[in-house]
């Protein structure tokens, strides 16, 4: 009788507070599945585990421990920011991917990433049948930006998205105390370089606005003196004003305000963080008294303020994707299709990857407000579903009890070493 | 029969995640005690309320409205920066507020704020006798610096402490992820000018060691060299490292870093920020990528994870102050006295004012540990406590349910106006 074929999993890019959630769901259902599945491996920071045959055995982690990874944020296995190029161009890397397939008896290829992932699922199993080793290539949606087209969101993106909400209020809260003698204007600098998806989330932080928020999307081109009419009009009816801006929004000549050639006393260029830019203009056009932050990793990391709706749908697509495995699908990737949006209702489609990879979802300009600095109400519709539930990670002695694996390496088998351009 | 006395209670400089509870345990209290105190009045934007008799008659709130104060973050009546000056100086500021207080039959003058309105409270006191109005006046304390004497910590510091451990955890756990080709190093910039306790809180983040945290206190002097070496052993034993900075370090010429002349491409100088500084001094030294966040307000407004025992001692703190105003007492402050480390035992203590006015708690030399990058085990045992526990506000649609009140203003009485400096 021929093997159980094992199961490679890897996460890529940067990681989400919940992208574990998606390999917990991986592991537990083949888990479940031991009659027809081997073992899973998992690449030891990712895509580049594969390629230098550094695979973490699954199998040593308790069920115990596997089950933590649900409520653990950041990538488990280690992720890496690794392009593979064209296959024209570096056929060996993927050649020796499927080398080290053959070698450790990997049968399911599970590339857990946004865009560029897919990308390289589709050329592995591609290759893998014209190398006569045939590898079923499943890509599972991850990415905060939630650009990934043929799904209704992406799994890791409802965490940001109510993390940014949230946070957006309780400072909005914070500033409306002390506006009257201190602090008018807060400024919160947000991720998404291209997709303006994370600063909407901004626009969440208000009910029936009962406080005022800016957005400044990388969708719009940045017009100064809009810009501060609109600061101006809000500080005059409330007295204060919380602007929520993407990290990628650009100045009409097309260059990112970030760059607006920050340097230090020391002489180094380009710290990055738009937020402080904004934060002087204001200073200098309005002479307001501003704070201002910057959320960074803190966004992205915040499993303790996950979406439950996020976490929920990232196990899910984990799950799935073991199930089309099992089906004997190959180059496709398991998606959220949103049936209904009161009740929010939400199933699993099945999305071919040929379609996916390489393909970005930027903001529909129908959610974006005419004047361009607000959501509308069909973006609120969207997003609030996907921010919904809470999903809390236990806590011992005030902190929550997120999982460090023992992540336990194979013993390699092949007798070339590879090395990382 | 006289006429029960009111209380003014009013909020004072930067607002916490739990200054509310305290409200919230003053207004409960009073309520309970109809038979002896009349109404609560707030001080609309703290001390600046009663100045210019704005007062905010809090019997227009339900009991309900009252109870979700101990969820709302921030000042709910407004707070401000305002410092009355020396008796000497600035007598009709005192003279006035005397006056309101008469004009509204305030007996109570309850304070809820830092050092400078403990020394606020103590001279209300005093000169109201020499005025022949005699006022109780009480100080409750409050400040994310923790930096009050005679009380073993200070209400909102808790919290902010227990958002820094948790948030330096979450963003180490994303780092370790990404260290193999990418971000290596991750640096936090926390509140706290003058004391380190806020900064302290990041060693929090680590459990055993199994993360790697490296604190910048106000209390150290930045030693350029000394930072790079230790960051770089962290490097080479973890693969990548945090950084908690306070934005109060200082370098070596006794100058803020965050002062280090940055300026940007408009010629707006001082953007603020030592997080960027710290990180294009790594980059220049080091060579190594790194991500910086800017915590900001939303450290101190994070009610949706604040800790327990804070909001727990913020609300008993304003609870307390009622029933000292009940005994009879005047010019003193209930703090919070640890009887017990294990299990953490604490009680309600009393102290003069006369002691706690204008006096800083610096962190001890002992709490920091002797590289002076990081806390001992006494310091992690006075924290830990104080991070214990969660208290998680009600949701709706995914939105922590946070209160505005409705803050119906009193009618005046007096005939004249008065003016802010």
């Amino acid at each position: 009788m021929k093997a159980r074929k094992n199961i490679f999993y890897a996460q890529s890019g940067g990681v989400t507070a919940v992208i574990n959630s998606s390999a917990c769901g991986v592991i537990e259902t083949a888990r479940a599945s031991r009659a027809r599945i081997g073992k899973v491996y998992a690449g030891h920071n990712g895509i580049i585990g594969a390629l230098t045959e550094n695979l973490i055995d699954t199998s040593f982690e308790t069920n115990k421990s596997i089950a933590a990874l649900r409520h653990t944020p950041a990538g488990a296995f280690g992720s890496c920011r690794y392009k593979l190029k064209s296959l024209e161009k570096h056929e060996a890397e993927y050649r020796r991917l499927i080398e080290v397939f053959r070698a450790h008896n990997i049968g399911y290829f599970f590339y857990n990433g946004g865009g560029d992932s897919a990308d390289t699922c589709l050329k592995v199993s591609r290759l893998s049948k014209t190398m006569g080793y045939p590898i079923q290539a499943i890509h599972i949606p991850k990415t905060i930006d939630n650009d990934l087209p043929y799904t209704d969101n992406c799994p890791g993106f409802g965490s940001v998205a109510k993390y940014v909400a949230i946070s957006t209020r309780e400072a909005s809260f914070d500033v409306a105390s002390m506006a009257k003698t201190s602090t008018k204007i807060f400024i919160l600098e947000v991720m998404g370089r291209h997709a303006g998806w994370i600063a909407a989330a901004g626009g969440m932080a208000t009910i029936n606005n009962d406080i005022p928020v800016i957005i400044l999307f990388p969708e719009v081109k940045f017009d100064r003196n809009k810009f501060m009419h609109i600061v101006d009009k809000n500080i005059r009816r409330y007295g204060y004003c919380s602007i929520v801006v993407s990290e990628g929004v650009r100045s009409s000549d097309g260059r990112f305000l970030s760059d607006h050639g920050i340097t230090d006393a020391f002489g180094h260029a380009q710290l990055g963080g738009v937020a402080p830019v904004i934060a002087s203009m204001i200073k200098s056009d309005l002479n307001l008294k501003y704070h201002w932050a910057v959320a960074d990793y803190l966004q992205r990391s915040a499993r303790h303020i996950a979406s439950k709706t996020d976490e929920t749908q990232a196990y899910a697509l984990g799950k799935a994707a073991v199930k089309l495995a099992l089906e004997g699908k190959n180059s496709v990737m398991p998606a959220i299709c949103r049936t209904s949006n009161r009740p929010y209702r939400w199933k699993i489609s099945e999305v071919s990857l040929d379609k996916v990879a390489n393909k970005e979802k930027l903001m529909p300009r129908g959610f974006i407000s005419r004047d361009g600095f607000g959501i509308t109400n069909r973006c609120r519709e969207y997003l609030e579903p996907l921010i919904r539930g809470e999903n809390y990670p236990p806590y011992r002695n005030g902190l929550p009890q997120y999982k460090f694996l023992t992540n336990t390496l194979v013993p390699k088998k092949l007798k070339h070493s590879f090395t990382i351009r």
